[in-house]
């Protein structure tokens, strides 16, 4: 396959007290129409991934808000959701829309605002990503999932409290040099080992932050991306695998097959392998997340990602450089918006746009997970 | 475009206090596996629309949810909202995965579950298909809403409030022969105009009730569709368009752009003008649903709904037969499965397998609207 990025658009990730759900799209939009050299009107259809509008803002049909707040009526909108993988899916489905010739410009776009609610009803309503019936209902929370891998990963494979600390020391690092990122601020593994405990063994800075933000990417046929521009990045794969919604029916809970999947589908389509990936937006909402993703993306070897990690082969400057963004850990993580701004990252590498944080590379890949691994979404870019 | 429908399948529609979300859903989707002769292995990915999980189930991440309990791990599976318009969506997105040329066997599901929470919420919850912001939160539901447009309507063009009882009497009538319907109940004028009053002029008998229910149709590639079937249906166009999310931003409230716009790009891909359509499954949320439907999508010139109501041209055995299942006013309205129930109806009719509400035609339209118009999308079904 192959489809055309011709534009991408981010808000600064963070609390925005002052301005709305659909302004957070509309800014990111217009900052991707902008940089793709298009009008509005060129403009065919448009994807929004959206985890819970309907508990965070009390609104649903926020595909049909944005079109409109966009001054975009009566161009198709539609939302997509997986929880926190909704904006790979939007990415996945824009790019499907393309390929099928019904559309030749189409807005990727992801967008939450998660800070106008309780902290409480937020965690509620991340938990709703989990079963309900099974999980959810009796108490279970995203932080208290996470830690059961966690605590089974370090039995399983030896990996270290310590391991885990530096999987956000690096993201915290790398996030000082993203101007879009929610944290500016360095951290040390004593930071982490020190921080709250939040689910044992998982610390408040092993937890990723809530986040309001939006991002876009304007994809176009590449016929159509040679009217706006001669060096398009390309994605080349998408691969996108269901698991169990519930921790507890899985065989094994160290490895999430939905990630192994969704991965080897990508690789597939693009015709590249693991070991071909130079640069990698890696789903770390916690940071045994991380560890978990190298491993399934076939980046290091199973039980390896703890000590690849303090080894430092992901780092800027590695052998493949991991959330070079700062991940969702310190860039931020307002869900539905997660795996489109994974996707502006591996683009602005591409294009050699990232400034402090940029990286040698030509192929890059994203990987978005909603839940604990029901879903998975992975993405192959590379330069044209 | 020319997409092969090869399955259909529906749940009763109604109160279901014995069953869950998934299991209703899954039991929609093993009779369409039964129905196109595959096998559940034979299916390449799942698009679900539904409207909020998240609100009427406290479960977002529906899409993994229904793979899991389907057994169908690990294929990938997508949620599509817009409000009632959801199962539209997933209709429609099925069929471009399809011409994408991603995937050979794809499922277009819709699911609602809107009994397990108190009646208030469920008004609330459905009030998030409105804006949030401008109506929602200042009081207006949704038969408020279409109460307004139904007065306007009455005043620029003369339809009475009897035309619009026979929206209701001829869809219950309809639905006394469709064995999934949730009424089967005659009712007359009469009782039309004594029921309860719900937002003046809009009558408890003019509004479609509060549903649990699922519907699932199997699409497949022209190719693949021919190792299954010798007589498939055909998606031959879809249309999708959005309008403004409130009311009060349309220059006119008594034509929904939205549909008019949709209907334009259906009938533009598939090649047809509406004279050509020969039944139609429409958006009758409330009767007045019905009358803008027919006018937006051309079937009668613009303020003629009501006397072309009357005059019975959209009975059974009248010129265009509309909502001969019952439509969503006597079928029932599981508002994620409507748009998709909508397409099961239009394939039994073509294939003549709509027993006593059987008509005789070769093309039909589907016609499902979200929110008071926010979004619309047509589809186009032609005999193979």
């Amino acid at each position: 396959m192959r489809v055309a990025v011709i534009g991408v658009g981010l808000t600064k990730f963070g609390e925005h007290w002052d301005t709305s759900f659909s302004r957070l799209f509309v800014e990111a939009g217009a900052r991707a129409i902008e940089d793709a050299g298009i009008d509005g009107g060129d403009i065919d259809a448009i994807y929004v991934g959206n985890m819970s509008g309907g508990r965070f803002i009390d609104q649903e049909h926020i595909s049909a808000l944005i079109a409109d707040h966009a001054g975009l009526n009566p161009v198709s909108s539609t939302r997509v959701e997986a929880a926190c993988a909704s904006g790979g899916l939007a990415l996945r489905s824009a790019a499907m829309a393309i390929l099928s010739g019904m559309h030749d410009i189409v807005v990727a776009g992801g967008v939450e605002k998660m800070t106008d609610v309780l902290t409480e009803r937020t965690t509620q309503t991340l938990a709703t990503a989990a079963d309900q019936e099974w999980e959810a209902f009796l108490g279970m929370t995203f932080p208290g999932l996470y830690a059961v891998i966690a605590r089974r990963h370090m039995y399983e494979f030896g990996t270290t409290r310590e391991q885990l600390a530096m999987v956000s020391v690096k993201n915290h690092g790398n996030a000082i040099h993203n101007p879009y990122a929610q944290f500016h601020r360095k951290i040390t593994v004593e930071d982490v080992l020190n921080s709250a405990m939040v689910a044992d063994p998982l610390r408040l800075l092993d937890c990723s932050p809530i986040t309001d933000g939006a991002a876009c990417v304007i994809l176009a046929s590449e016929e159509k991306a040679k009217e706006f521009t001669d060096s398009p990045v390309y994605i080349t794969g998408s691969g996108q695998a269901s698991s169990t919604i519930s921790l507890h029916d899985r065989e094994r809970i160290t490895v999430i097959d939905s990630t192994v999947n969704a991965g080897k589908e990508a690789y597939k389509r693009a015709n590249v392998e693991a070991k071909d990936i130079q640069v990698a937006e890696v789903h770390d909402a916690f940071t045994i997340g991380e560890i978990l993703a190298i491993e399934g993306l076939g980046f290091v070897e199973l039980g390896r990602g703890g000590p690849a990690t303090e080894e430092g082969i992901t780092q800027i400057g590695g052998k493949i450089p991991v959330n070079t963004s700062g991940g969702l850990k310190a860039k931020g993580h307002p869900v539905g918006a997660t795996g489109v701004a994974q996707a502006v990252e591996i683009v602005l590498q591409l294009r050699g746009e990232a400034e402090a944080r940029q990286v040698d590379a030509d192929i890059g890949l994203t990987h978005n997970v909603g839940g604990s691994g029901g879903t998975a979404v992975v993405h192959i870019f590379e330069k044209g």
